[in-house]
């Protein structure tokens, strides 16, 4: 398939299609971490992180969150609605780790019910940083209504993403959501895989994501493939 | 007067009076920037920033802002009601200057209207955060009524001192407040001062204000010193 990519971030490759409507994603095998800091090749990253991202997301689509999302295509692509990005970074925490627990002083694991929604600009220079809802306007990176509608769909996102990991054993401690504009609608955009989500074993505690890479502790496909078979999805 | 200390902070000492609804605060000429790691003695502060301070919250306390302000005792001290702080320092900022800058990739003086709020965790350890509103809720900081409380009160300080300033040819640029609880309500405390405002002359654009000792820009009591006489303060 030739086509131009429009594109090439830290984790996919985007290329348009001969429909102007449809977007192929292509996840890569790279692993980066610390804004650019760490980087390796993972070989079968792409493949994990694309199927886990795709079932998510039809999953997603069956309780009614609108997404970019419109089919797998291959091992390691997908087919999906171009969108314009909102540049925020949507983080919801059900429990506190990573950054959080230095810069709040809290415990590693403390809940949060309701969960915590954090809104970080997306801009690699300046280090994501966090905004609260006064950033964001004065920046105009998103209206008021829209800042609303993320937040609820943030929510059922979370909601749904509880239950399906709780069947598998697994708790969603926190995760990352992109968001974009599509005809005036915000959909569900970019990706949900092991690489944007934080999960523990229930049992054991255990990371299956990619805090796995961040702090070395241990191989990154073997969490990805667990996390896929624990989803039901098949090994290839 | 002999009484007990009940705080020493880095710009106040804090005492007991023989009335338990009222305390008396007494000025240091200590000057603290950047968490602390910045300090020197600076003769005349003190006096200056109580009478500042004292000048800025009867103003408001004729313009309907309810605060823990009695009256002005002496050069260097005050009188105030026992409030419980609450644990966040609120900022509102008219334009951008300070940390905003760096973090946000913005223009220095780029104007923001409707003012952007802020809310750090007062918290010196942990290099005072800033804090979103789920972090408030989640830590148990403050109540969402009591929220809302500080906001429109901290836009109506805002709306106050924007035109106490203007008339003294001074734009306030940004400036931070702190509340307390009293029997069940939110009122203003602490300070305001050139210790807690940026304060730029509308000609020249020069800093009257405590950037004048973090960046050694000049004389800090000069700058002071001017504040308080376009205030219409007698200079003792
Ligand atoms: N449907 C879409 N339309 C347009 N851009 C998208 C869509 N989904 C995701 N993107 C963007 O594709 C880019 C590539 O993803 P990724 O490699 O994760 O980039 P990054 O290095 O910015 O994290 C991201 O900037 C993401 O916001
Ligand atoms: N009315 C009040 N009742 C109780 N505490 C107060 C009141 N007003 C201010 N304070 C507190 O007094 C302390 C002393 O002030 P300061 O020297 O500025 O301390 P800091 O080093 O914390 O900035 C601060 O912690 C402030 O929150
Ligand atoms: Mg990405
Ligand atoms: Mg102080």
């Amino acid at each position: 398939m030739e086509s131009v990519c429009l594109y090439e971030g830290k984790a996919k490759r985007i290329f348009e299609t001969e429909d102007p409507d449809v977007l192929r994603i292509a996840y890569k095998d790279d692993a980066t971490a610390f804004n650019g800091e760490k980087m390796e090749v993972l070989e079968g990253k792409g493949r994990l992180n694309n199927k886990i991202s795709s079932m998510i997301f039809e999953r997603l689509q069956e309780a009614g969150v609108e997404s970019h999302f419109i089919k797998q295509l291959s091992e390691t692509e997908q087919l999906v609605h171009p969108v314009e990005i909102v540049p925020l970074e949507v983080v919801v925490r059900n429990a506190a780790a990573g950054s959080l627990i230095k810069r709040l002083g809290v415990e590693r694991g403390k809940q949060f019910f309701p969960p915590i929604i954090e809104f970080y600009y997306k801009d690699d220079e300046l280090g994501d940083p966090l905004l609260n809802e006064a950033h964001i306007a004065a920046l105009s990176l998103a209206e008021e209504k829209e800042l609303l509608e993320m937040k609820k769909m943030a929510l059922q996102v979370n909601k749904e993403l509880i239950w399906l990991f709780e069947e598998a054993g697994i708790d969603l401690v926190d995760f990352k959501l992109e968001f974009g504009r599509r005809n005036g609608k915000i959909l569900l955009a970019d990706e949900i895989s092991p690489d944007t989500c934080r999960l523990w074993d229930k049992k054991t505690g255990e990371s299956f994501d990619k805090d796995l890479f961040r702090f070395s502790q241990g191989s990154l496909q073997e969490g990805y493939e667990m996390i896929l078979k624990r989803l039901g999805g098949q090994e290839s």
